[in-house]
């Protein structure tokens, strides 16, 4: 592959598809079994129709009490939340819930690895950065505190992602050598 | 608590409802974090009233690609399906689709704890049924074998969960005594 068409491949694509890129790449090659929980929703009606599939007609998007991935890598259970900022200067705390803090901080209690993947779209960067560091910040937040990490902070304490063409969030190359 | 209310609360319950019931009381005495997934479906038509949260007015049950529940206990990562049958003499394979099949193999070649959860309610039991066990069967099902598995190769193969008020499915009291 030419180098334009990976650079115009990376640019176009949200992290959210990337990461599902990743997760079939990784699934089909047999290094880890991971997937995106589907989006939650509340079902209010459905109809139906005879001789065709049934219809949702009225339902609403609600909370998630979790994450957005999880799933299984070297015997090590991973859950793990994706986060896309257009600032430039740091990440915003502001869509982090208490709940999917305290879900986080049960799952690496009970042995599970557990991050966030966080890419800074004018820079085209995804970094993978684990919970235990995100806590304090959120923890501040609650406190009045910023309501956000600074950009250099998140460079310190998280680790930068390379981009590969089929793993083009090649998180596990991270976890590889964090946990093993 | 009365014995009659707790017969009556297990007879009045799905399958599905007695393990949620279940799972919340694992989170809440913090000894393991295991969720259902979310029904996934395909929304296709989406609006957004002023003034009120979005409305999905057209959307589709789409086929789940996995399992019903995953999530950790002791260090585990744990992954199962609930199946419940009315029938008395045998468990149908009809609803075991092949995806599931592979994703449970391969849940179990990395390392996590993958299961059935099965009631046969006239009876108002419910066993933890290893998938490793349930493999063969599947097999030979595809092979224009028996399209069932016999109930007492239930009982021969799999463990009776015990119905406490709370632990209404105590499936992590089996895992103990199987995997610790
Ligand atoms: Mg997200
Ligand atoms: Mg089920």
């Amino acid at each position: 592959f030419k180098q334009t068409n990976q650079g115009y491949s990376n640019r176009g694509m949200s992290l959210e598809s990337d990461i599902n890129v990743t997760n079939t790449y990784y699934l089909e090659t047999d290094q880890a079994i991971i997937h995106k929980k589907p989006t939650p929703v509340q079902i209010v009606n459905v109809k139906y129709p005879k001789r065709s599939a049934a219809v949702i007609t009225e339902a609403y998007f609600k909370q998630a009490s979790t994450t957005d991935y999880n799933g299984i890598y070297r015997n090590k259970y991973i859950d793990f939340e994706a986060k896309e900022t257009k600032n430039k200067t740091l990440f915003p705390l502001a869509n982090i819930h208490e709940h999917q803090i305290k879900h986080m901080e049960s799952i690496i209690r009970h042995g599970g690895i557990c991050f966030f993947l966080i890419r800074f779209s004018p820079f085209e960067e995804t970094y993978y950065f684990p919970a235990e560091n995100l806590f304090p910040y959120w923890y501040e937040k609650q406190k009045d505190g910023r309501k956000s990490i600074p950009y250099p902070k998140i460079k310190e304490n998280g680790t930068i992602i390379p981009f590969h063409y089929q793993k083009r969030v090649d998180y596990l190359s991270i976890i590889d050598k964090l946990y093993f």
